[in-house]
């Protein structure tokens, strides 16, 4: 019960997140094909926004449905996960607005970063309550993927400074990695999720 | 249970666009009729747009009454159907604002076939699910309306080159199609929805 | 089911809408008190509308209590229902910057008694469904002070051209009419709600 | 039934809350790190509220874990309480707009006050209606933090006038009380939330 809360609070915050991105995209005053032309490097910064909020929620949706018991811990752990998601509208527009420039794409790669960090704990703090043996456990044991993904933000950060377009590869190889949903997870899931 | 999040996500994000589109319809700044008529091509987009938007929500009401298996594929092709149902408040304001000019009725007639397109991949993937002799399966193959509803969107993109109100009865068009509420579902889902 | 779904989805919208509301209210840029009461009109309005707004949610709230069967025309209706109300925040704004000016007055006024229409008519579909002798028909069939208020939004149209006021007087008695929660539907209830 | 309702409105208008204040933090023009810097106070706001409306959230959703019987004056306390909740992110664009000049933060501490006696209303209103013996009463009767809270948030209106910073060392103090969740109700509630 507390879990369907949880979850159905979750949603709604990053519903509007992934929603609200939508409106840094400003309809031009023009109605020429190149006035939206203008619009397109904010439009490529919110596709990908998009899908990084989908890979969370994904990701999310899978996890607790392994999760039967929500703690205060829990429940702060997830409000820190959403702090970072609601700042990617923000951090997303900067670097839109700035056609993907050095600072505003630094700054997005430490955002994102936050997130990864925030799941992590998140996801520790789960496995606290679950206990070393349980499902959720060897859910977090497993996770390959988050590593990696850790890994190359950090990666992301100093390539800025040569070339910000190194860091957004960097950000399209971690979605990429991520939107192959975790086989393991369904298998234990099976199929009745 | 899976299915009850990936419903109440759903709902949250279309909630969401269906309310900040009225952020497009900025209070005028006199007390005059007057400036409020200057709104109305923007309002009338959004009504439009409430429509359309009201319709992908009343069918995704109707087919999920159907569906009861939940897979990774399936949460992230309703991603992309909203992906694209997100994007409706921009398209809308710029065709409302140009007082629908060539240009924007055009992309706006885009979207709205991207929409269609991404319904009926979500629905294709939750066949794959339910299998073929599924009732999932029997509502899709039925699809009357979304293959009509294809080709009139194909049609209206040439038909805004001559004149976009052409367009613009291909978009009321399709809306009446859908409007009446397809009575071969209701009638395997029985009175119980 | 689908009622649950029915019920969240509105809930979704009406939240977003109460919530955007608060978005006319720009925090203006000095930091006086002076600055801040020049904002009260815009304040006062979002209140009025805020009532108005939660008055309609409370009363969904009873009326679905009793509601057991949705068919697509239910949906429709909630629709329907739910335009109406997502237009508040534009007519609100309106209202506020102008000072309750007397047009801006009058497209309130119009907008609440388009909600109030639709509040019926959404009420009359329901007991076309679940029949004369349902609990449904009966919370209607007493419904005097939906009669009320469609009289008393008749007329504040009028009063708006002698003076403005009046009609904002219409405003505040209907809402106090309905503030007061509806005691015979709570007895059906019972305390079970 | 009714709960799950209510507790569903109560966290959608939250979520849209905490959300939207992310929109006063627009995306600076320039590219540079300095620029990002000035927004920093709004920033700083920004961080506040949030860890201030996750509070209400966290405390909401241990309180009404406690909660089995929903009356129509439950409904509107918890309107009257996210009055105040969706006024913060105005009240909080105007501090952090101004850099926490003394009047932006006197408005700011009356908007915590009255979110608190907010909170205080909607307890003693559920009090009532489910008895001086139930779980419930005993959870508000042992109110300790409430309590302190209002009286440093009374406290912080005359510290403004000396230093608004004294002020924001009262929010912040409330802040780290509340951040420690309530052992005692979590005890009551066992592991099963």
């Amino acid at each position: 019960m507390g879990k369907g809360r949880l979850e159905a609070f979750f949603d709604a915050v990053v519903a509007v997140a992934i929603t609200i991105m939508v409106l840094e995209l400003k309809p031009p005053h023009g109605a020429e094909p190149a006035e939206l032309l203008g619009a397109l490097p904010i439009f490529l910064s919110y596709i990908l926004s998009f899908i990084y909020i989908g890979i969370y929620w994904v990701n999310h949706h899978h996890f607790y449905y392994l999760v039967h018991k929500i703690s205060g811990g829990m429940l702060w752990a997830n409000l820190h996960l959403l702090f970072w998601l609601s700042l990617i509208p923000f951090t997303t527009g900067w670097m839109g607005e700035n056609h993907f420039a050095m600072w505003p794409v630094v700054v997005y790669a430490l955002n994102l970063l936050a997130c990864a960090i925030a799941y992590t704990i998140m996801s520790f703090v789960a496995v606290g309550v679950h206990g070393a043996g349980s499902d959720v456990a060897k859910a977090v044991g497993r996770d390959k993927k988050g590593k990696i993904s850790l890994v190359i933000y950090l990666l992301s950060l100093p390539l800025a400074f040569i070339n910000p377009m190194l860091s957004c590869a960097c950000f399209v190889a971690v979605a990429l990695i991520w939107f192959i949903p975790d086989r393991r997870i369904e298998r234990v899931m099976g199929a009745g999720v």
